[in-house]
């Protein structure tokens, strides 16, 4: 099972809406640009954007983990990259790390488990055997 | 008609994800405080959160028109007054002043424009003949 | 002065996080795709993030107008094209149109205001004569 | 040591803007929930809203873990209690519960470990012995 090969790659430059007063991109900014990564990541895993509108089958995200290492500030460019760490029966591990552009600097890593639901119920549906195939 | 009644008075201390690096509040954040003061100003007219649910028929914000006059920072309260401006056939207008507590100063005013859709299909509504009922 | 070159166009896939109950793009979320691209013709105009940073100017939005013609939902993307309308002493106008890739159809029409403030104090700056040139 | 005495409860009302289209709360939404409570509880440890700003002294939060037990929708209101679970020398914890009121059901229980920096600089500052004094 190549799931080395499920992976995404974003940037996204830090806005003023991203920043507090601190100076630095606040803790939240981080899971928004991330949330991001996630969801192209999860497109290629079998999760496709317009098809769950279609189908209401969501991968929803049951635990983050995240550790914040350095800060980014106003100027600087994030890149983060996204892959495929685990996948079980219901559920699967997603792995991200946040880079400073240019420097490399690991700013932020970050792990999230998700399931997949069928909604409006909320019911929790089985993996397919392989990622990269639809639910 | 008693316009005048339809009003709502909420508080915000500003918080540190407000803030932008400039050390005042960033603009998108009044907004969302003001989305708040609608909310419950909303509810007063007859657009109750769990009937809309319920029913999926939502007011929805057509056009914002918001000045920003002086900025707050963190550690302000903000105080935010809406009320019912007008109330027309298909659409209507609620008003918002934003002051910083104890001062009084205005901070921020805002008109905004809201029509009344049943969802998903998008079909704008008549609006009953008096605020206060149910659509 | 060739104001018609001051212009930026942005795209964006509409997230999760941009969504809302009603199915469709939440009316912050259009705000906050203006501020990226708002953010990238401001650079444009003479107001670079870096610098921004180092000296503590900043442009601030002072008014905001916007239209929301019509929804936007999961899956789409839209294109936001802004640009530079009206170039004063103190204040300028940004104006900007986002529609729906593909369709083309126009989602938001938005105005914005700002002027050009020294931080910490707030002080309004003199614009000037032309944009293009650093404050 | 009567660390059980640092808590603070909130509760927040699910607003359109906190649910995603899947029809419930998305998981960012519950983070600011999160961070509001932990500002009312970082104040009775020490960490005043009003004095950070004159002092630059912030507690930031170095790692997030955060599970999602089941979801809010729109509609219901989401209570929220924080304490202080643990205090180090340089880094201290808060946990977090949030309960769904009338059921009172656990939808989220979260920890965050934080240090305090003295900004601009980013300098991790040595904890007090106790809390609810002053860095």
């Amino acid at each position: 099972m190549k799931q080395e090969s499920f992976e995404w790659n974003s940037a996204d430059e830090v806005m003023f809406y991203d920043t507090d007063v601190g100076g630095v991109v606040h803790n939240l900014a981080y899971l928004r640009m991330i949330e991001y990564c996630r969801t192209k990541l999860a497109a290629g895993i079998g999760f496709d954007l317009c098809r769950m509108a279609e189908t209401s089958v969501y991968p929803v995200v049951v635990r983050t983990e995240i550790d914040y290492r350095r800060p980014a500030r106003l100027g600087d460019v994030i890149e983060t990259r996204g892959w495929l760490e685990e996948w079980g029966r219901v559920r699967f591990w997603c792995a991200f790390e946040m880079r400073r552009r240019v420097s490399g600097e690991l700013l932020v890593s970050c792990r999230q488990q998700l399931a997949v639901i069928q909604m409006p119920e909320g019911k929790p549906l089985r993996l397919p055997g392989e990622p990269g195939n639809p639910v």
